[in-house]
């Protein structure tokens, strides 16, 4: 089994039955997780560097683990401390850790389309975990296996998505992938947080709407997903103070009450309690929030297990 | 084998009878870390995450190598360069690491009381690397061992530990380990920083004394302890310049020759030579500074596997 | 097989049958390298601790890479993070790296002679990273390396170093290193950037020149090795604008057509493109740039092997 390409950059060119596999593939990886011993020798032999160019724990983390439970070795380079100092260029830096023989690279950027410039020029796998405001898609895999967990068959569901969804990668990852599922997708925030030029995303489905109340938004939701708020986006103006942000768009349990009973409560995290989404929300029943972070270690081992050829 | 509890946070409730398990089970250590090939498949499978909001070297490594030695994964956060730059909170960032995984969490901080914090969130194991000024247990168990090995029964025995114990986790850590040890601890140093506030553990026992004189202290002594001089705490007018501490409590042979021939001196690591210990003492015969990290390995594997539940 | 000594500090003391020997070496790790899963037991239970007092990708993930393609366990220091920023000197902070278990140390330090002062005080191997602008001598191993396996026979072959050998570590161990195998070594560059002082190296052998004119010095050269500029250089006003340098010293296409039909192009990277070396040639069909990257694995493999006693 196998996912038939060599990358993964974003969710846009995935088929329903691409996401699907790679969600049932994350579930046989989660009954490995559940073994007293998760390991498996899948990637014996194989080299994952993780190239990280932005701060990040639980992504890090979570990507060296799941090369880790799969045998592969896997080496970090960061940054700082790294020849990006000397000023090499990023391609140099990769066809380096690709001659080092690198199998895979992960890696995370500040600047949008850094990976498919990576993807161009190397021959190994190119895994992008996170690139400036463009694509996040092992978040939104994950988004959706945690979701699919929750609520079976995703079609016809409704998912609304609250916040700062204009320089959100996970939100541009996810309404690919929830709209390819065939989810409504309802997007929610300050008029200055929405995409308004996102056409080429808005006008690609009518499973995508732009809602500005936060009630009507959240009326009948499956799903609620709650976004990080930037706090530097206030010295631009874009962003009103923290309280009245909270009190439009913020998730707390008054709010839920529009949304279905069993609605679902996710974040990509870190969290800042009490801004986007209330500390009871956060912590409460409904919430998925560490289902996420423990899921995401299913779905990037299904990652990296299909990318190497499903061997 | 196991030590009943979860967390190694402190040694203020450990008995007796405990801190022995671990000496011994280190003893066990040490002669695994004597073969040709020093490791052991005890913790295959198992993850280890090493959270360090505080630079580190030597406990860093030496937890690093402890979990690599029992086969292990570990993996290491360092606070510069994780999401706690974003602002995450400490209780969420643990609880993140925990969802990814991790089966121990081991942890610096700077503020005291921040293990005993995630140990109370968390359902992982937390062991305390240092916090603050507060403790640092790993080290007096190591330092226990260390003793134990040169003098054998400590009951009855005379430590002196000198230098800044205010604001020492080493020192606070050690009162408690060696005078359950049934050993007499005396405490010397500059008025300014000793703990003059230290009620609750100065009153638990009689075996704890405080001594400003420090040929007076080392009169006698089985054992020396010289503390690590901050050189920032000059500015704040707690100590007087270098070469004055040194005349006053400098560990040198002159001053030792007040102790007992076979006096064991000792210090946690890095040296200022000349300042708290002069270089012929440190380097000398009776320095057991190298024995100290070496032994570290094998108590922080005898930690790992006890609380690992001893299988 | 072993190279009867401990240490790998620089190539002056190296005999040209000790650098033969790593080269075979090097070979039988190549091919170990091509096989599908490019591991062996060889070093099974030691402990490798990477020590790095300055910034490096490349040099930091080869040895990283080569250590545990040979199954050792590898741990990294990095001077940021670690106690230095508490002031421990150097020998303190290695010896206590030699109590933990370190078999062997790799050390990059921006002071010249650093390794040789851990090598005094140490038991362990300590193998030379980079030492300020003193020797580099598995880079250079990695050169020569790469040279012979596109020329066969360096008996009175021909290698002209452009560049900034005055600052250069990677230029003075391949002086050492080539002269020793039988290459004429020409050295070109600005005046202000050669080693007019360089006695000891320039008196050694006849096979070594100084030529100022770029065009002389490559006219029949079998390799050519551009050098990276360091740009702060010009700061100092050693180095001209890099527009003249580039065309008074940078290899491009009309200068290479001096050389010998197969020239062999190098550069130690990161390489300023269109600086010292134009695009097309580095990326071109002569240059052995990637290859000098991923022999490097083989060879620090090769190192770490022979210093381990060739067990």
């Amino acid at each position: 089994m196998s996912l038939n390409r060599k990358h993964l950059l974003d969710l846009d060119d995935f088929s329903r039955d691409e996401i699907t596999q790679v969600l049932d593939t994350a579930e046989s990886m989660s009954e490995i997780l559940a073994r007293p011993i998760a390991r498996v020798p899948t990637l014996r032999g194989r080299t994952i560097v993780n190239v990280f160019f932005e701060a990040s724990t639980r992504t890090r983390v979570s990507f060296e683990l799941a090369g880790k439970y799969l045998s592969a070795d896997v080496i970090n380079v960061v940054a700082s401390g790294s020849s990006v100092q000397k000023g090499e260029s990023l391609v140099d830096t990769l066809k380096t850790i690709q001659a080092l023989g690198a199998d895979m690279v992960v890696m995370r950027h500040s600047q949008s389309g850094a990976p498919y410039l990576a993807a161009d020029e190397l021959e190994c796998s190119v895994i992008n975990a996170g690139d400036g405001w463009h694509a996040h898609p092992s978040q939104a895999l994950l988004d959706i296996f945690t979701v699919r967990k929750q609520l079976g068959d995703l079609s016809g569901k409704k998912l609304v998505i609250l916040g700062d969804i204009l320089h959100s990668r996970v939100a541009r990852s996810n309404i690919w992938g929830f709209t390819r599922m065939g989810m409504k997708v309802v997007l929610c925030g300050p008029p200055t947080l929405l995409p308004w030029n996102f056409g080429k995303i808005l006008d690609s489905t009518e499973l995508l709407s732009i809602e500005l109340d936060a009630d009507k938004a959240i009326d009948d939701a499956d799903v609620v997903m709650a976004l990080r708020i930037q706090k530097e986006r206030m010295q631009g103006g874009a962003l009103p103070d923290l309280r009245e942000y909270s009190a439009f768009y913020g998730v707390n349990n008054m709010r839920l009450s529009k949304a279905k009973p069993g609605v679902v409560v996710m974040h990509p995290g870190p969290i800042n309690q009490g801004v986007e989404i209330s500390s009871d929300v956060a912590y409460g029943a409904r919430s998925v929030i560490e289902e996420q972070v423990a899921n995401g270690l299913a779905v990037r081992m299904a990652i990296f297990y299909l990318l190497a050829g499903g061997r």
